[in-house]
């Protein structure tokens, strides 16, 4: 059911809404920057985050007027077709304003079921990563391939990736240690990137707490896509935010969310 | 009297071994490889570091056959000319079995007095850092630029790179949360990419220990040819490996190591 409506007209949509966050921001990677703070946390905000969500927007009301939308940046917007586009202009704001090239355009379309549209788009590098009910593909310029997770079972074979090595509160820090601790390899830094990274087979486990919604609907379409699991580290959805654990197989995922509440 | 020694040959050769080196580790990365240990330790080695040594060394046996090696790999030659190649043919192996694009090839030419030509290539962005003495330039493709560290000098504007969270020992690990709690943002895992994104002016500060001569003879040359300051924890050359503090103005490398030993 839900495959059906990802009719060519949504997918064109979705690829032209990576295409113009990916020239607002290009724009201003890289070059100085009057960083904003929302809150005094340092929680980054650019003009290259408006810039592109604003873009999206354009592009939404003018070919989707009837979806909601659910940004990070502008007001939240209740259509009346029952989709939610969630937009996520630059996720890993901090790596962004640091020159990395790990941080990403994140768009999902959404209904009352969760996220079944993802991209995760890396503009510097220029690689896109789709997925959906069924499929996940990576792009780069004119070359392309089908997106499969690793068949890892267990932990002492698995890379693990988060982005902050503090993860979330106390509590959440050392159940997440629980589970790097037993893992082969453990790695940090990569913002959305990680859940492509997963998505391609390369690493096997990402796990994150403190997420908002407009962090995660991407990367669950785009996971569970290739084949993955996504879930909070209750094993119930994910995408209304918090905390998430994605894997590559069953086995995996299992393993990890008992040493997670154990 | 060292930058005489800059001639157009030798940068020739330079960007030969880095050309070689590129073909050599794009070749295998990702895409599945058998990963070996060096140690129990998980120290990885690929078919890809092997390789693209390998293709550097039979560069120079041609090209430079009275110069020296230092290589990751291979054994060590002494040459007669006073000048050595310090080679690391993938700078990060474990971001490099993980797919992050983040690990680089590094190519140093050095003599008694330290290293004074430097390339960080990163193949799969492909972009290329290389600096000396008076001078540092970053390419992609036709694209080109000078490189220049930014002129922060305060630890609270400073935005600080290490690649693991733990650094080194537990005192090293603590000496560094010493200086990153003062920092504006710490970030994590970008192995030499946090040299390039230096010498570019993105970040202020990278703090590492456990290093291997070949990890930093190549960053060295490229942040000190930007315009920054590259010592060990002492103050002194950081060249021979050990621990490294290299920070984008006299002043903020003084504050940050102060506190190192502090």
């Amino acid at each position: 059911m839900k495959r059906d409506r990802l009719d060519d007209a949504t997918f064109e949509v979705a690829h032209a809404l990576a295409d113009a966050a990916r020239v607002a921001t290009l724009k201003h990677f890289r070059t100085p920057l009057s960083v904003d703070s929302k809150t005094s946390d340092f929680d980054p905000v650019t003009i290259a985050d408006r810039e592109a969500e604003a873009a999206m927007r354009a592009i939404l009301a003018q070919r989707r007027p009837d979806d909601g939308i659910l940004g990070e940046e502008g007001d939240a917007i209740t259509g009346t077709s029952g989709l939610t586009w969630v937009l996520d202009p630059i996720d890993g704001t901090r790596g962004f304003i640091s020159g990395t090239p790990t941080w990403g355009v994140l768009i999902a379309l959404r209904d009352a079921g969760g996220p079944f549209l993802g991209i995760i788009d890396q503009p510097y590098i220029a690689e896109r990563f789709v997925g959906g009910s069924g499929f996940a593909r990576w792009t780069r310029g004119d070359q392309s391939r089908d997106l499969s997770v690793s068949a890892v079972t267990d932990l002492e074979q698995a890379t693990i990736l988060t982005t902050f090595p503090e993860v979330g509160t106390t509590a959440q820090g050392d159940a997440f240690r629980r589970v790097a601790s037993r893992c082969r390899l453990t790695r940090y830094g990569m913002d959305c990137y990680a859940y492509a990274l997963l998505a391609a087979g390369h690493v096997d486990l990402v796990i994150e707490a403190g997420l908002q919604p407009y962090d995660i609907a991407a990367p669950i379409a785009v996971v569970q896509g290739a084949g993955g699991i996504v879930t909070d580290w209750q094993g119930g959805p994910a995408h209304d935010g918090g905390t998430c654990i994605a894997a590559a197989t069953p086995a995996l995922h299992a393993r990890a969310l008992d040493l997670l509440n154990g």
